[in-house]
């Protein structure tokens, strides 16, 4: 066979793998949107099929062969040619997944699904108890899941690489240890100052009409809703079937402003992130982000770079004061920036301010380091929790459904994402400083509404290559250097400086 | 390996195509209710690639060699067993779909995935010349997929088979023409009496009571919300994605109280019936109706000798005069009744009465038939279906929206499925005889609301075997002869003579 038609071999059989992950994404969706509760079970068999007909197609000999074989030719191309990234990319997703057993594919698509319901259950209850032998089972495969990549340097490595390939733990407690201590300084210097009232944030707001508030800012932003749509669901998440078909999920509370509206921004950023690669790229390994790293990037950059900065609300204050005229008819655009900006410890992770929020992945991570250690016992866990919580923020969670039963993902076996949310507040504002630098007068264009050149840059920049490079290599090729904590240091350093007169 | 050995094997091999065929469903479903616009493309690729490895599947070497081994060991089972049952039904699939090449399930996925989105726009602009190709495009395959099956007496007789197992087109006719002269004959007399009023029925009608209506009706008649759900749709459907997931969908109209209100309870019958397959069917063929007429059967006693019926009214009537009291509080229940059972031609099939329903069915059962036969071609259905409308109704459609493109059916590749409505009513009264043999007060149970010892008779008789019988078959066991147009014709003769004093 020629190596176009194995090529064309190669792209026919990954394509029917990416029809198999969107269908499963579908499924997953589904669950978390509008499934009823007695379709877990059947829900739970239904992606264990998928997972592991995607898993056996994906390791199968053939795929192993066309690899090999494509090998010499792609290696007289362009480093950066579609075919050779193609080649690299499934060659390293390959020689990874074939040390994965199918049973254990099959095993994790049942358990999460499971374990999915019964986490949303203690959540509700407040009954971690409930959820630890969930919790527990998926440790053990995570553990198991680690073990099939030993030796390694540790064992939290291999969940890393899930996640951003191309890292290590080593590397990540390298970042966060230089970062911590400088944002530990800034917290403690803000908590010196005057605090900033948002207490308007707390009034009653309309859920229809903070949900159409929503829809209007990402519209203007450029959500383009022929590709995509938004649904209500416990845990907001954006979830991809396709380049034609990107989903946003929120959620709505009266008493907190703050949630949808800085969530749809979020969950925004990350869709438009998966609706800009080249279309070139569908149906193929390449699609979609590099990394949740870069991901988080994306969603952290509309949410608060853009969502939270001053400009912004320039531009959309008026509309939120027309819309919500009891509420916010008395509070200054002014007061109304600093409100959303205030800085103080809370429980929640997804609605800490940016200047906490590294600390709750900081405490996520050493969480799970230590359960992948066994250092750390999951019935243990709500302690570790709450111990650690008191000494990084300086209170303890009132209960385990505010506290370690807040986040979906370890329900969904994601052990090792949380870094991922601290790299993309970093490398959104690596981002940030040269797209100013760039485009000079952005401010202005927020101001006025005008999103279009913004998108377009980070279209141009990272969007359109979907995951044809690894994290680092992205970051390093957009910045010219690799992941850095001091652009994020800068930007909050002088968005704090202001807000509080440090 | 032993037969129970093999036993398992067979049903683990199914329970994995059944999880295809769930997924896939999911898929439909979300197409024809959530999916954006531009979704489409990638959707048709990934209903292709389900439809493609259930298919590649089911007709492997291996499900062949378990359903040949096994042979002996159920041939000594009883024949109704349920591992007997279950290789004789896989048999019988399995020698039908291994005739049909992968090429044309994958032909068949993308093809129709395009087609109802086409569908839709041409219903929506009235422009049947833009869904024509489409439609063409789809009878090919019909044809192909006939002369899978060659020889055969009548070239619909293969698609009547999809969905009435061991009926043959010459088995319909002669029980059609048994009965068109008889309905025909009906609607004759009935149109020499004065005219009831069912103005009341097109007043302005809030969708969102209109819902909470529907809602509250099928939660007293037994529809189990934590195993279904209810969604808008253009086309109300039933799916089902495992015993503990069945969702119907509905459509409101405000100037359309009856649309939605018997549509609920039609797809409400559909999804009681799947609810009721004995769990140990879950996940094999074996689980869901038996054919579409047994399932229509179920639908049509929902939507009318229940729906229809006046004690179903004398239970009601009084909930629904109070949520629309403007619009009905000075319509009795007499005239309610009469009203919702007006017999008078018109143009949209799933609107129609119970008298010239089944005309609409014969109209499109002699058009797929001249389709097939090659004697009419698709760019002169509007003009066939006009005339033939205007022969068999006496009206002509205003338009085709209203006429040749208001069914989803050939948008999806369902030719040969509407004879099943038809036989559904048939069979739907059979039942009906005989139930109300068996429960003597059944009338007096349904006006205090009571529908449990319905339902459970309903259960017991039909729902519980999900398709271990064959239509003809189960209809046999329950009422001791075939199919049998003549309970339906007593059943509208005595309903209609009471409403027009024939």
């Amino acid at each position: 066979m020629p190596p176009e038609q194995q090529l064309q071999e190669l792209k026919t059989r990954l394509a029917e793998i990416a029809d198999l992950g969107h269908a499963s994404a579908l499924l997953g969706w589904d669950q978390q949107t509008y499934m009823p509760p007695a379709g877990a079970e059947d829900r739970g068999q239904q992606l264990a099929t998928l997972s592991q007909i995607a898993h056996t197609k994906f390791v199968s000999d053939e795929i192993g062969k066309l690899l090999d074989d494509l090998q010499p030719y792609v290696s007289q191309l362009d480093p950066d040619a579609f075919e050779a990234r193609l080649v690299k990319v499934t060659r390293r997703n390959y020689d990874k997944e074939i040390k994965v057993p199918v049973e254990w594919v099959t095993e994790f698509a049942m358990l999460t699904t499971a374990a999915h319901e019964a986490w949303a259950k203690a959540r509700a209850d407040n009954d971690f108890p409930f959820f630890q032998p969930h919790l527990e089972k998926i440790l053990d495969l995570a553990h198991r899941y680690a073990d099939f990549f030993a030796p390694y340097e540790h064992i939290y490595d291999p969940l890393i690489d899930i996640f951003e390939p191309g890292l290590v733990t080593t590397d990540i407690k390298a970042i966060f240890e230089a970062l911590r201590p400088q944002q530990v300084e800034l917290i403690r210097q803000i908590a010196s100052r005057p605090q900033v009232d948002d207490s308007f944030m707390h009034l009653t707001y309309d859920e229809q009409k903070q949900w159409d508030f929503g829809v209007e800012i990402i519209t203007k932003m450029g959500f383009d809703w022929k590709r995509g749509r938004q649904d209500k669901t416990r845990h907001p998440f954006t979830t991809t079937f396709g380049l034609g078909d990107v989903r946003i999920t929120t959620r709505l509370f009266p008493d907190h402003l703050a949630s949808a509206l800085f969530g749809t921004l979020h969950e925004s950023g990350h869709a438009m992130y998966e609706m800009g690669s080249d279309p070139s790229l569908s149906r193929t390994p390449l699609v979609g982000g590099a990394s949740s790293g870069i991901h988080e990037s994306q969603s952290r950059m509309w949410e608060n770079l853009i969502g939270r900065s001053y400009a912004f609300w320039q531009c959309f204050y008026p509309r939120l004061q027309e819309i919500f005229p009891t509420q916010l008819a008395n509070v200054s655009l002014d007061a109304f920036y600093k409100g959303i900006n205030k800085v103080e410890p809370s429980f929640i992770r997804v609605e800490a301010d940016e200047a906490t929020y590294n600390l709750h992945i900081m405490l996520r991570m050493e969480l799970e380091m230590a359960l992948m250690e066994n250092s750390l016992a999951v019935r243990d866990l709500p302690e570790a929790w709450n111990s650690r919580f008191q000494e990084y923020l300086g209170i303890t969670p009132p209960n385990n459904a505010a506290g370690v039963l807040q986040d979906i993902h370890w329900s969904g076996g994601m052990i090792g994402y949380f870094p991922s949310y601290a790299l993309g507040n970093l490398i959104a504002s690596q981002l940030w400083e040269l797209i100013n630098a760039d485009i000079p007068d952005l401010p202005a264009q927020i101001r006025r509404g005008e999103f279009a050149p913004w998108l377009a840059w980070l279209r141009e920049k990272v969007h359109r290559h979907g995951s044809k490079f690894e994290p680092q290599d992205l970051i390093q090729r957009v910045t010219g250097t690799k992941i850095d904590p001091s652009p994020y240091m800068r930007y909050l350093s002088k968005k704090y400086t202001e807000i509080y007169n440090l």
